[in-house]
């Protein structure tokens, strides 16, 4: 039986110490827990075998998909992508602690704006175990305390690795205990969401229905994608071979992806609609031009096809219908870019490019703790720079805002 | 009665077309705004005085205090203020559309990160009429659409001066129709907090308890401040007459604000300490060393007092009892100092000045659309930068992950 109340406010306590560690430190854990990895790598694989197998009867039974139990499995090429993950992140500057303006507010009333972490962070994933150390990672880089829930099917795993992160982090000298929590099961993540005035930030990241639960249950501000309804418009004077060659790679590369293509907007005027839909047709995407709605997410080799008037019929399509995740223009009218650019209220807007490149590691972010559909705090997808706030320091020399208030002061409001 | 979803549902559609107004057409809205308001002061007094007379029956039947009667009256000093504040607003730079980094993915692969408005923000304000100017001329500002709701108390102002925005903006070329919305009752807010789907935030400015309701009644985000359970630390080297100069100022200078001083921490070997309580009750502050809790907002010349071993002691005393609102030490001890600053986690952490500096025009933001205590979005003082969030935009040039995946291409990723 887990103690979840003590698992809460030990991360809390934790945080006083995590939030002003020095880079050094952090890194130092990165290091240690990559030379885990690297030293266990044969626990690891029983561990995780044992799960792979309890997995079998899931799979037969119907509890879990084929895909998921794809990703459930860790093999050498993971758990090296694991090690290069914390190399890459032992290499980015420290997020926290970054002065981003100071200003005068008058002669010795210096005032800065700080960046730091945000506290105890509740982090709710699926299947993939790998997920354990990405997101562990990111929170102890970025100065955080993470409260992680795994998927159950992965528990001989994830056990495993958070086993691993403990001693990692007990061998970093300097670096707080209960920093970094595994918690287990759906009643687990009840009693997390109840604690409002301990965790600062949940993440969940898994299924719509998951996403929707929690925003639901609890006060705890919530960053997540709701779906990955994302669009193509297809310009009238796009060119033929660019335009297949991105749709395939929106719609083929990784189906089962968020950033994957489902709705195709093409303009009327498009000369070679009948051979995309061929073409598509050909390479095994299935068509469909009367779908009973405009929000899919297939999530499979499947499209939702429809022509519009204009780049404006195609944008007003996606604000109603789309999830704000990632659309794409093709087209070579530099203003018609521009205008779908601008008016598409979407965390991700392309142009002449495939959606699969809305992603934390190809936009350089090191990794991600996922992708959000949200409009405050962070949208996109998240690195570490989302696992970050803000305070302010005002250095004063005995200041009191009477002299202001009655005008005999007057603040001077310049950057330096 | 008003159709709170008709409301909401133009807003969203409002916001397609305040996301991208160019900053000209913005300021010029809030001049038009400014010339309404000196055009008609006559009116607005009239109005005002309606909700004064209909206040006089609240104020002795008790349903308001004195100060919210207060807080009620505007006069020439109110609409002067307010006219300032909108050139204030005009002359600042438009928070929107703002490259905050661009970097190479690849050759012609650019991402750039645009600062961008949020969407429909729903404010809710007491009894301070002059709010809805504030807060409609940031909304207009930042390129988003507001739904405000003020106090009923204030319900002849409020409507005069939603009726004077709506004027004012209906005469600017270009600005869209139904931006900025007035609603008026308890149901409202009700029926607002249910619409997830179009309101992006909700900033609620009131009581404790508001932010409490609102928070436990909706999906959408909230952005407010719980409480302000400010503290100032004096260290055992203090000087004694800045010590109580910065405290005077800290609670006696306007003791109902968020950011009044409300615990003092007092290092045990501070030689003053008689003096400092002393001088403290001789100008009517009313000193409790044993409160029956250390979380106590009094909003009035009332302090807790409470003695401690050390910095580190306050610093604990702080981060257990405090709101994370502002916190303040007095010290010559650089070392103190930077300590207390760094391990207080508090949106405004102060050295050797008042709290009561903590405020979004002092700071130089123009305005505030309130003070958050929240550890996610915007934390502090909340200007035009809180009203904000970013979008990703990339440029391609028919581009596809497939290569980046396969290893046959290689991500620069470099700040240009």
């Amino acid at each position: 039986m887990i103690d979840i109340e003590s698992i809460v406010k030990n991360a809390k306590n934790a945080f006083i110490k995590t939030m002003t560690l020095d880079n050094s430190i952090k890194n130092q854990a990165l290091f240690n827990i990559a030379k885990k990895i690297e030293q266990n790598k044969k626990r690891i694989f029983e561990a995780n075998q044992r799960d792979v197998e309890n997995a079998k009867t899931l799979l037969v039974e119907g509890t879990i998909n084929q895909a998921a139990f794809e990703r459930l499995k860790i093999n050498e090429a993971k758990l090296r992508d694991l090690i290069k993950g914390l190399d890459d992140l032992i290499k980015l500057d420290d997020p926290v602690n970054k002065t981003i303006w100071q200003k005068e507010l008058d002669d010795n009333l210096i005032l800065k704006k700080i960046s730091c972490p945000i506290g105890v962070i509740g982090v709710i994933f699926e299947a993939r175990p790998d997920c354990f150390i990405q997101i562990a990672s990111l929170i102890i880089k970025s100065g955080n305390c993470g409260i992680l829930k795994g998927g159950s099917e992965a528990m001989n795993t994830n056990t495993l690795f958070s086993l691993l992160v403990d001693e990692a982090l007990d061998e970093t000298k300097d670096f707080p205990k209960n920093a970094i929590s595994l918690v287990y099961s759906r009643e687990d993540i009840n009693k997390m969401l109840s604690y409002d005035e301990y965790i600062n930030l949940i993440i969940p990241r898994g299924s719509n229905k998951l996403v929707k639960y929690i925003k639901e249950n609890t006060k705890i501000p919530v960053l997540g994608h709701s779906s990955g309804i994302c669009h193509i418009f297809t310009d009238e004077n796009a060119d033929f071979n660019h335009t297949l060659d991105i749709i395939l790679d929106a719609k083929t590369q990784y189906p089962s992806a968020c950033n994957a293509v489902e709705t195709l907007l093409i303009h009327k005027n498009y000369p070679y609609f009948e051979n995309l839909k061929n073409a598509l047709i050909e390479a095994g995407v299935e068509i469909d031009e009367n779908p009973i709605q405009w929000d899919i997410e297939y999530g499979a080799k499947k499209l939702s096809i429809k022509l519009v008037d204009s780049v404006e019929t195609a944008i007003e399509h996606i604000n109603k219908y789309g999830s704000g995740h990632t659309d794409a223009i093709i087209s070579n009218n530099k203003e018609n870019i521009e205008k779908f650019m601008n008016y598409v209220d979407s965390s991700s807007v392309f142009s002449n490019c495939s959606t699969r490149f809305s992603d934390g590691f190809r936009y350089g972010f090191g990794a991600e703790v996922g992708i959000s559909t949200n409009k405050t705090h962070a949208r996109g997808p998240v690195g570490l720079d989302g696992l970050t706030i803000y305070k302010y320091k005002l250095y004063g020399k005995n200041d009191t805002v009477a002299p202001y208030a009655t005008g005999e002061k007057v603040f001077k409001h310049k950057y330096i």
